[in-house]
């Protein structure tokens, strides 16, 4: 079902870093102070923040990183019509190549706001 | 003078752009069509737009988007805090590279901010 | 079967794009204009434009872009050796991880040939 | 002078280069044959071939590349209209930042052009 | 099996390169010469130029290329620990991105070696 | 002088990267435990690990992370042959653009020796 695909990539793509942290607990743990800095609620929002890599990672066509990226959006509450507008940035900045990721990144919003409810 | 820099690479940006709408004023003006709806107040307001423009930017090394955009966003308000935080998320999504092109970003943003008061 | 890959690529790919069409129909009409314009025959054929657009999409691993722009190459009449002397460009300009890309360009190209005849 | 800003990147550009090839004869002379064999005459024309590199190098920013391969396109014919064409292709696939760099080839190409007659 | 995952993707990269080598001779002669001598014993090791081969498909994210150099330097004896610092110079210079694309390696790394003893 | 380019533009690097230390400490200072971890020496010496960054550096053509690198690697006693090597492996990885920036490192790194002698 369409609707389990994001989540597999999800899982997949959790399970590939859970080995890799595994393998290097201290360089993963100092990129992980990295993230958190990074995302913390500061003059923007941790959703904004989000969404701000959902654009990058579309912009870098990286479809590994937008899934990722997009549900932690859809975790803090990020919509439809916030996800569009980031599209629409995307694409702003990336032409032809990102309607194709920005229109891959609509459906695995979908996937995943589906497989939530 | 370094306050001159930023505007001196606004000015140069500009005139190429004047000289390719010249050269292809149909092209340019489909091009502005998608900036325009693009960039629209919507779900995310325009400035939150043009600050992710500038986080795609740094991440994609693109030291004339970087200054184009921070120009627009600073027109729009953008404060300095809020070009650290994008400048942060560009950092967690792209490394080393990206810590060098932020540092630019924020001396691109203070000599911008100095030349308008 | 190997020659219907490349046709459920490019079928994915438009379901995806009508998705992002019916979601944002301002921004995709307006990038659509973009893509008329730029594509038109003028001082290089329309074909010639889009033998362009695999290079690029070679040149910076867009998979999709690939199948895509080959697929409106194949049907403006590219012939496989027009396609071999834009995977070559693509090699000069790209090194080694275009010649796998490039190796699979020819492939999705000889699996649309296949296909259609 | 204007005029002399591209000619003066070539001459760095082959200056570099130059150094390179004294340093490393084998691998310059290696990838020297992988130049002449990509961009022979064949079903596409050695000019075409130069204005897809000159597309290549927009679409991915490199404003060195686009200055040597604008003058490899310009020795063998090129016309204006032609890199119009090549720029409009570059900005359908990279959108904003190549509305950027695609202003800065169409002055390059100027500059170029001017200096030769 | 995942095991057998990496040997596909090794298998299908090949076969590809198989037919672009039969349609292209001449050029596919030409860069393997430039890998012959890009890669050969000198101040540094054929297996550490793997590896470094394998840092560069991380960061600019190329999933064939990853597998295709880590077969090559698993071949030259290249260790785990090896392959675990070559993933950690990625993320350095590539973030986020690389820690996804890092930990893809680290699992291909771990079925090649596998199917192999 | 030709000599003081490489000098300057680190010194440059450097200024800007201080600016952004000193407007976001706690950011930059989980990067610098990232680098910390990412570059000790392990299965691979730091020296090999600066040059594989080099090699990044000259895969994604970013001059800036060039020169950083490069004076990183100089200090820990990389040899003019070693970076010759690194410069071979991004040019078989990237073509012809880096066999500009190629020739670019080389003639950095020979600035930067000579202005330490």
């Amino acid at each position: 079902m369409s609707g389990d695909l994001a989540k597999e990539k999800l899982k997949r793509i959790n399970t590939d870093l859970g080995g890799l942290y595994k393998a290097q607990p201290e360089l993963m743990g100092a990129f992980g102070s990295v993230v958190s800095v990074a995302t913390k609620d500061g003059a923007l929002s941790t959703r904004t923040k989000e969404l701000m890599a959902v654009s990058i990672s579309i912009a870098t066509r990286c479809e590994e990183c937008i899934v990722y990226h997009l549900d932690k959006a859809l975790k803090l509450g990020a919509s439809r019509d916030e996800v569009l507008d980031t599209i629409a940035v995307a694409i702003e900045m990336g032409g032809g190549p990102c309607t194709v990721y920005g229109a891959k990144a609509l459906r695995l919003f979908d996937e995943l706001d589906n497989t939530r409810t």
